[in-house]
């Protein structure tokens, strides 16, 4: 039975990892934020967010950056935790928010609900974030505008690994999109995605594990294909979508990093390429009411006729099956709601040290699978 | 001189081209459609896209379409001459139009311009269209709303030609993504970018005139990759953005085809994939004012110092230069009002022909250059 559940990045080898029950990684995870100085509010979204990264396999933005990311930051002062939240400028549709250079997530998650309301009332708003920090997965937040009935998109810039179209060197950040679409039956579509070929992270976890990554994805300094990830990292850089020059459209995922690189700095006068620091990075959201525009039954029947129609085409014989955005995050969730959330033992023993210096509780037995 | 003018798509070999001065080229396409019924405002808007896509160097979509495209489906019933247009839904920051199978370009002209006055009150407007038609070069609406000092997005869906990952078969379009920015100097950023890794007509055009094509772009009826163009147009498939399977991120060209047959087929419950029919296009269009986020000199002085910052970067060895988007089609379109624009003699033919057919006046002298 066990076999047959979906992991859309299932824990190999087995042995590496202990699965842990949502509600407990979620209850130790929180109380480090707390423990850190940050409200009650604060510390579950931000939880929530990384916990989801996890749960929806997105290992590379789940917990296992929570010491190495978030509490390091926090510690050294560049994540403040007396933050102060302000929107400095707002209308009907429209709105900017000075994140005051504190937690990322759940300042994004309150600049996304205000977006929400807002599109509630007059069909469509964007709020802009400055001065942020982090904000984890770009899809959280898309989905949770879908998860109102509301069209959501997020976007960020982030600091720079990507080379643009005929230039060598860190210029852009991988700035992702995220969209996600109400349908009537779960999930919602969920499209989030780096704007280059792969974000960072998938280069990092190769080096780790020590496996080459296919050409494509990333250049060495000399701006030369590599397929040596360490290469990549010591100095090397990340192609846009479409890869390098403009023959399978490199120039087009270049463009789709500009457009939120000016969505989000330009649209906040905030620092932008390789001006970006851990603390000065910059959001877009923005939340589209369709039942302004038509009756909401008939939009989400329409969706998922759409995902329908995709889900069942004719399939390429070199596929095992079709795929909808959204859907291997889901069902990987369901299978993790049950069998638990695997985590690698080298992040269980960072949370650990953590548990130490913070004096919080660690109960992670690992759970027992049926 | 004329050696360093730059030009997107020289006119190759020259002889084979007649370089006509916009003036005419503008006179005469707008004539035909008024010929053919429509109003003074809806010949000129629809002669000023065709025309601009060939200014700016996208013949594809110029007036080589005039007589194989727009004449044709005009005279056969297609595109409605007594259309009825309807905004259907309307609020302060959203509405639908209904195009009556009108003609697409000056609908969806009006549609933006109803976006970028309802920005221009609440910040931000999504305006969709459905019963439409080819509304041409999409980074044309997206420009309009830039030169009135406002954020323009422009997309539509369109006749299929796209197999999504894990796929075989013609089962989403191209559905192009335009986005323009304003700047203080011209040009201003326009990003225009079919969400396949090329457009049908790149295809089309290779066959042409007897070229391969780079492996990538397309596939077989079988599935395969292919280098032959005809492959590709018999019963073939093009590519998302990010190509074949996801190792290099063809999901993502998925995913934003996705986001764009949902943000306009969606929004309007209209005809998606394979059920679009020429007389069923659905567009959207968004307008976002910048100005009620920041000090309007403020942001298009902060995107020029970015354009400026990814243009002067550190060169790849391999290029001879770093463009930023908008920059060709801006020096082609500088090249061609003083040049004049090169039409191939089968296409100047073509134009003779519905002049003989409207009895139209046809002088196209070709400019003499300097």
């Amino acid at each position: 039975m066990i076999n047959i559940r979906f992991e859309k990045s299932p824990p190999i080898p087995p042995e590496n990892y202990v699965r842990v029950r949502l509600k407990d990684l979620m209850g130790f995870v929180t109380k480090v934020f707390k423990t850190l100085g940050f409200s009650d509010e604060d510390s579950r979204i931000a939880a929530d967010v990384l916990v989801t990264a996890d749960l929806f396999g997105i290992h590379s933005h789940g917990v296992q950056r929570l010491k190495s990311y978030y509490y390091n930051l926090v510690k050294d002062g560049v994540i403040r935790v007396d933050y102060t939240e302000r929107v400095v400028a707002e209308g009907p549709s429209y709105a900017i928010v000075d994140a005051g250079h504190g937690l990322g997530h759940p300042i994004s998650y309150r600049a996304m609900m205000l977006a929400v309301g807002k599109a509630k009332r007059t069909g469509v708003a964007v709020v802009t974030v400055k001065n942020s920090t982090h904000f984890g997965i770009a899809g959280y937040y898309a989905l949770k505008a879908a998860e109102r009935g509301v069209i959501g998109f997020s976007m960020t810039n982030s600091i720079p690994f990507v080379a643009h179209t005929g230039a060598m060197g860190r210029a852009l950040g991988t700035n992702p999109i995220a969209v996600s679409f109400p349908t009537r039956n779960p999930p919602p579509i969920l499209i989030d995605m780096a704007t280059s070929v792969v974000p960072m992270g998938k280069i990092q976890y190769a080096a780790r594990v020590g496996k080459k990554i296919p050409e494509g994805w990333g250049l060495n300094k000399e701006g030369v294909l590599t397929t040596d990830p360490n290469e990549v990292i010591n100095g090397g850089y990340l192609l846009p979508l479409g890869g390098l020059g403009e023959i399978l459209g490199g120039h087009k995922g270049y463009g789709l990093a500009l457009i939120v690189e000016i969505m989000t700095a330009g649209l906040t006068l905030s620092p932008f390429g390789k001006y970006v620091s851990r603390d000065s990075i910059s959001h877009a959201f923005m939340a589209i009411d369709p039942r302004k525009f038509v009756p909401y039954e008939d939009f989400v029947k329409h969706v998922e006729s759409l995902r329908n129609y995709l889900k069942n085409f004719r399939k390429h014989p070199s596929f095992k099956q079709i795929w909808v955005h959204g859907e291997k995050s889901y069902l990987t969730m369901k299978t993790r709601l049950e069998l638990g959330i695997p985590i690698h033992k080298s992040v269980l023993r960072e949370l650990k040290e953590i548990s130490d210096e913070l004096g919080i509780e660690f109960l992670f037995g690992g759970s027992e699978n049926e």
